[in-house]
């Protein structure tokens, strides 16, 4: 089927006149967790969607209710966003429309179930502006990381008088030190661009990535085991796979350099936290977390003090205004269907077993 | 006279053979505080200096003792670091082969007073280096402070349960914000240079910038008080001058957005510390802050352990490490003025009323 030919030949919006026919527009359907959409678009995005399609005024919370089917048999394209139910085959069958599916966020996983992709429905997905903050965040955190900034600016405030801070911190500093990125994913990739300007060895691992790629990216290709044990920062940008849980593990904590920083933005199963905790606690390694197994720590647990960790519950990603990128992209994407373009950040759902 | 030509007729240097004439090498001497040579150069650096120039072993930490006038009696270049002594009238008089100086920090206003310029020694500083850190930090703490990472961590170490953090910081995020850079200097240009690849509007108030250098910066030229006004970010880049004593006073502080960042990684002097913190403990502006007035802050001071405040002591320069691109960069410096090459960075003493 062709993208962006709308099959509608009535449409809901307003028909200003009664002789000429109003223009034929898709209808878009928004699903998603509840007070989403007023933080997923600012007004100027809701108003460019409604000039290219007939936007359903309801927001779907679930998708199999009698109210939610009536508005699925009329639904050209699913805007998808956080909190979506899952597509799933007999989701389908009430949606004999449905000829694509935009997501307003990152991972399409959790909402786009293998029975869903058998139909062919083509996915967009704004991965890559999610990927912005995470990227963003990353950077800065290594950056501080390097510079020791958040021991001493504990030590600072502990203690409120001078030091020789370059006795304290003799190994700070972003100057000749090897940053080790884990996964040439969209994040990671963004990471090593980056990361470009400054004086820092970069080095990347990744089992489907090759050299040319590392390259390209800045970056040395090595294999985990190297990264691990040479790198002064070490950040995760992995998927969230039975393959890759624990891939940071008490072994290959054991064996990152004494005062290394492990970053991780991705996922909290990568890590091994009780044996993080113990390298943390031990003084041996630092660490900038964002997220963790469990996603909030335990009360006790030693991770929300330490002076050398930078502790923050998951907000990596696109938080407050940066949702806004989320939705222009997303209408974006809905702009460039309903033109017969082809989506600029298409999903291949064949992939999704080694990808976020 | 030109610069790079050896006036010395004989070399302390080893001579391997009795009958060839050892080269002509300059005599440089390093004059710093105490301690400051090990940190600065890194072994692979001093090893470079002593293939272009017979180095003094004594490092200088006075320049008028009997012992000091000795050596700068046949000093060619100055080597100089944080702590050299103000090279006077009186000290150049004692030294009479002087004929360069080459800074291994940021600013020479401390140790070139307005009599050093009168005799014409060309100087060389690695200000350019130096930059490079602070502009770092500063970019770091921009992106963080604008994703609210400090009041989040603060709230998720305090509380150490879930929350909704888009409810909590629905202003956060590097999307759409402006960015004010006050100080078209080393330090701001660079800043403005790595903030390029962000969805950030930058702006830029530099008495001495022209529209044209803040368009090729990638930013707009506003007067201060547009500015402070409709800024995120006000970021501090300016020389302390008597003339900006205080540039960002209660007024002007009174002038910046609710929620916006105050960052000074320049001098506390710009700031007045008593209203900055009034407006940080009303909740009404948040900091960064590397220095302050005084710079050791009073033990009681609210900005120590306000959630809000980032607060370090004078480490967003080169520390660690990255005093090793002090050094390197100052060797480099040497070796191309014994090649009788320019210096990469030359100081214009005529333009030290208005720069750092």
């Amino acid at each position: 089927m062709q993208p962006g030919t709308p099959t509608a030949t009535t449409s809901a919006s307003s028909a200003t006149s009664a002789t000429s026919a109003p223009p034929e527009l898709p209808t878009v359907t928004l699903a998603m967790q509840p007070g989403l959409r007023e933080r997923l678009f600012a007004a100027e995005d809701l108003d460019r969607l409604a000039t290219v399609a007939r936007v359903e005024p309801d927001v779907l919370h679930d998708l199999t209710s009698p109210a939610a089917r009536d508005v699925l048999a009329r639904t050209d394209v699913l805007l998808t966003g956080w909190g979506c139910p899952p597509v799933t085959r007999d989701v389908l069958a009430h949606a004999p429309r449905l000829r694509a599916v935009v997501h307003g966020a990152g991972t399409v996983r959790h909402h786009l179930p293998a029975e869903f992709w058998d139909a062919g429905i083509p996915v967009s997905t704004a991965a890559d502006a999610n990927a912005i903050p995470v990227a963003e965040y990353t950077v800065a955190t290594i950056l501080l990381a390097n510079k020791r900034i958040w021991p001493v600016a504990a030590r600072y405030r502990a203690e409120r008088r001078a030091a020789d801070w370059n006795a304290v911190v003799p190994d700070a500093g972003n100057y000749r030190r090897t940053v080790g990125v884990v996964g040439a994913s969209k994040i990671g990739r963004r990471v090593l661009a980056l990361l470009a300007p400054f004086d820092l060895d970069l080095v990347l691992s990744d089992p489907y990535a090759d050299e040319a790629t590392a390259a390209s990216l800045g970056a040395r290709l090595v294999d985990l085991e190297t990264l691990v044990a040479t790198s002064d920062v070490v950040s995760l940008h992995a998927p969230d796979l039975p393959e890759t849980h624990h891939l940071i593990d008490a072994r290959r904590l054991a064996t990152m350099r004494p005062g290394a920083t492990l970053v991780n933005t991705a996922r909290g199963a990568l890590v091994d936290t009780a044996a993080l905790t113990e390298a943390v606690v031990a003084g041996r390694l630092h660490a900038v977390l964002d997220v963790t197994t469990p996603e909030v720590l335990p009360a006790d647990s030693p991770l929300y003090d330490h002076p050398n960790v930078l502790l923050t519950p998951h907000v990596a990603g696109s938080v407050g205004l940066e949702l806004h990128r989320l939705g222009a992209f997303a209408v974006d994407e809905v702009a460039r269907w309903t033109r017969g373009e082809p989506f600029a950040a298409p999903v291949d759902g064949a992939l999704l077993h080694r990808t976020a």
